[in-house]
Order: C-alpha cells, then structure tokens, then sequence
C-alpha cells in the first residue's frame, strides 16, 4: 500500500498475497488453505456479494442513493471475494499479477479494438 | 506493472483498473457494464473456475501432477474472476484497494492472532 | 406431497411451484420477484450452502460423522437453493418438470451408457 | 413423470432422484459423484445460468422477445443446476422433498402473510 500525494490508497496483487499470508501463519490457519477449501470460501462470499444486489432490480452505476453503510457492506464483501481469491492462486502456485496481465493483453487480441 | 529485478511481475488494483477502463472504452462496452451486468458475469467465471475443480476430488498444494496447461487454464479463470470483480467495484464508485486493505486490518482485530 | 405407506415423503415440482407461488401471493413478494433478483437470491443461497462445506477438506458420502443438527442446516440450504430455482424458472415461462425429464433423455443420448 | 390429461408434464424429485441413480449407475460414475465434487459441478452450472442472463440488463417476466433457442437453453441451464442438486443431496443423504416441504413450512411461520 502506497499513499500517493497523501490522497490516494493503491496495493499491489503481490503486496495483499504477502499481507494475507503473514495473516494466516500468524494464526496458524494455513492448514485449512487448501486450494478447493478455499475456492469453496470463495463461492460463500460471492453469494454474500450477491445478496447485497438481490432484491434491488437494476442498479445504477456509482450507486446512487445508497446508504453509506450499503457501500460500506459492498467494499467489506468485495474485498472477502478479493481476499480469498488471492490466496487461492497462492495456494495454487498461480502467480495472479503474471496471469492477470497476461489476460488483458489476450484479450486485446482476441476482441480487436473497434476501427475509427 | 512493474518489472523488479527483471524477474517479478506485479500489478497493482488501480493499475488493473485502470488498463481495464482503457479497454473498455477502446471497444465502446461501457454500456453493458453495469453493476448487476457484471456480478454476473463474475458469477459466470466462477463458475468456470469451479468447472477446473470439480471431478478431482481433494486437490494438493502447488498442484502437483497437473498439466501446464491445465495451470494455464487455471490462471486465465482465477484473472477473469479477478477482472471482473475491479471492474465491478468500479463501477459502483468502491475502491477496492482502499477496502482490501482496511478489511484485513479489520480481520485482524476480530481475530488476534494466537498467543505464544 | 404425498406420504405413502406413512413413510415416505415425496413431493413433485408443480406441487413446489404451486406452494410457492401461493406462499408469495399471500405476502405481496410477487414485485420483488423478477428473474435476475430471484437469480441473485439463488446465487446468494448457493454460497450459503457452500460455506457449509468449506472448512472440511473432502467430504464422505452419507456425511458419517456430521452432527445432526449441521445436516439439518444442509436440508435447509439445498431447499433454499431449490426453492428459488423453482421460482426463477416460473417467473421466466420454463417449465421445469418438462425441461429436466427432457434434459435427462438428451444427457443419455450424449452419454451412452457402457457396453457390457 | 405423469402425463394428467395428456397436457402437463410434472415429475418429483424422487422419481428425478430414481432416474438420476439409474443414469449414474449405467455409465460407473458413482466413483466420481463426491460431495463436494457435485457441489462444484453445480456452481459450475450457476455460472452458465448466470451467463445467460449477464449482458441483457433487467428481464421481464415470461422473457417476452427472447428467441425461443434462448428459453430452450435456459430450461437446461436450469435442469442442469436442479439435477446436480438432487444428486448432492442424495449422495448426502438428504431428503430433499421433506427439506423442501419443511422449510416452505419454516417459512410461513417466520414470514407471516400479511393481515387483511
């Protein structure tokens, strides 16, 4: 995490995968971290995820008229999927930030930006 | 992304958003992406993620005895996951990287680590 | 539902969808019922269920050793997935009974069984 | 499966559960039906549903303007992710249709219908 002119909070993949794995020796949890517990997590958050957005019908982008608790919630469960996603690719011996990369890049190939 | 040492790739979560942003608007797809359009999808990718795992039964550490393309596999859905889920937090005005990092220091106080 | 013999409990999936569609009736739901809010409500239940399996490494079959009341738990769970998937097809015109026969017949054409 | 008045198709689930043991038992694939190898097969199933609805925004009820190819494949989306969940909870050792009629049952008693 980097504060940038004192305003802006960034973080790198590999910077929360050395956070969240100093967590996880700190409370000698990595014996449950195996790759389909984890991924099993995972579908739990996104099912919390999801229920933030289920009964609402469409939701308009930047999420206007929404509590700020509501945000809030939304940044907490966003953030648990995130988490977990991680530490599943560490686990795997997936490097995520090489991946990630790597899918943009074919992504750009495989859609072609639209000619002008 | 930065290149240390010529040898680690890492990306940060704005740099991410922000390559994402630029594709988007290269393709002219801001107009499906709204907040329930892709939690979808982001479902959608989960699913595929599950897909790699489901007929293997319990799957070890580091994924010994998988084929380097099945790894490949693997992280191309763990990054559609994760591409998905920024530009949803995007979409909804959440920084991400903000709320990532105050949840592990929020799960830090909830559960200390394990005394000595 | 039916019980037979006083024994066992069966239930078809009109007869569901007829108590279900009763039971939103009863409490005005029916607005809140749209296909990609009940398919948000399925998702949501479906990570429910998922954290019932994700600390436990792999699972046995019957699930010798669950408590009872963690099995009651998972009754409730895969109802609750069921429910809302029986919901979603309604509300979208599918009529599941007919879909799932007919997807058992193609699956069996896809799959032929193994020749003795 | 019962054709009453030679209209309308329904079936239970146990006759689905009966069907699906036969089909498994024909092709040996018990060795593979796990627990949480089904649930996964059935998050995978999520996923395809979810991607039928991803990009379309907000869907009416009936699905009016839907191509009826689209209706055919959401009937399997959906058949495929009810008859994974019959068989993870048979292989459990649930009773679906008694969950299922008691927790419509728990239902009522927690949500009561509104008075008139």
């Amino acid at each position: 995490m980097e504060r940038e002119e004192g305003k802006v909070t960034d973080v790198s993949l590999k910077e929360l995968s050395r956070k969240l794995e100093e967590f996880s020796k700190e409370r000698d949890w990595g014996q449950y971290h195996s790759p389909r517990n984890l991924l099993l997590a995972m579908v739990g958050e996104v099912g919390e995820l999801s229920e933030i957005f289920m009964w609402r019908g469409e939701v308009a982008k930047g999420l206007p008229n929404w509590k700020e608790s509501d945000k809030e919630h939304l940044g907490e469960e966003l953030s648990d999927v995130l988490l977990y996603l991680i530490q599943l690719a560490d686990i795997c011996g997936i490097d995520l930030a090489d991946a990630a990369t790597k899918k943009i890049i074919k992504n750009a190939i495989k859609y072609p930006p639209k000619s002008q």
